[in-house]
């Protein structure tokens, strides 16, 4: 068996071309991208700079790969995405088979 | 890195509103919630008292927080939701970078 | 707390059958299978034998076993269906409150 590092992550609908890309870049081989039916957190509604309130929609990803390509693509969209919009991202242990896929 | 629980839980589809009452009272500041397009397990089909079998809707969602509100929340579900009705619940370790979203 | 293993799939879905037909028959008791709205893999586009590419859809699920059921489901995926076509599985480690469910 052998350890990786599986990142899941949360971020508004459309800013998942600009996650797409920074996991892209990082070397990963793939990821699994599902829709989120329901969601709460901190700024779920949007308010614009008239006060009009607004929701957004989120989705829902998770990589596979090595920790440090994890931990890479999870500093990048911190830095990129997450400073100004809303999402979550956490790290989790996985154990696979066989590493070819990742 | 930070070491939270995640909590995921499967419950009935009408369930859900209590299930994001209580996790809402807990204190826990976020949850995702996705649509399963099948499931089963060992009371998947229903039986109402005249002996009418009828199938029912799941949906799936999980929770990311400390531990303590984290178990809080699976206890609760427990008592008041997984006596009486379908569903699991299970929790793993995760590992955050910035604590401040959870 | 009962330590048991979380396996996760990705696979195509017309092979969905398949790997619920491995689950029922190791023993597991139950499944959760959710839809993936895009993904990406080293296979995404499959390629006939005339050359002409396609590109093909995903399903996702997981199983909540014993280490040794959730092991011996992930070696038959493995065998009987990940060998010819495209996919992923990760175990992890998550803990339960209660066993009967699983």
């Amino acid at each position: 068996m052998h350890r990786l590092k599986k990142l899941d992550v949360v971020v508004e609908s459309e800013r998942l071309q600009d996650v797409l890309d920074i996991i892209e870049s990082s070397g990963a081989k793939g990821y699994t991208n599902y829709e989120i039916s329901s969601g709460e957190g901190k700024r779920e509604i949007r308010q614009d700079i008239t006060g009009y309130q607004y929701p957004y929609k989120s989705t829902a990803l998770y990589v596979v790969a090595s920790e440090e390509v994890a931990k890479k693509i999870a500093q990048r969209i911190y830095s990129e995405i997450l400073e100004e919009s809303a999402g979550i991202l956490f790290l989790s242990d996985v154990e696979v088979i066989r590493k070819d896929h990742f």
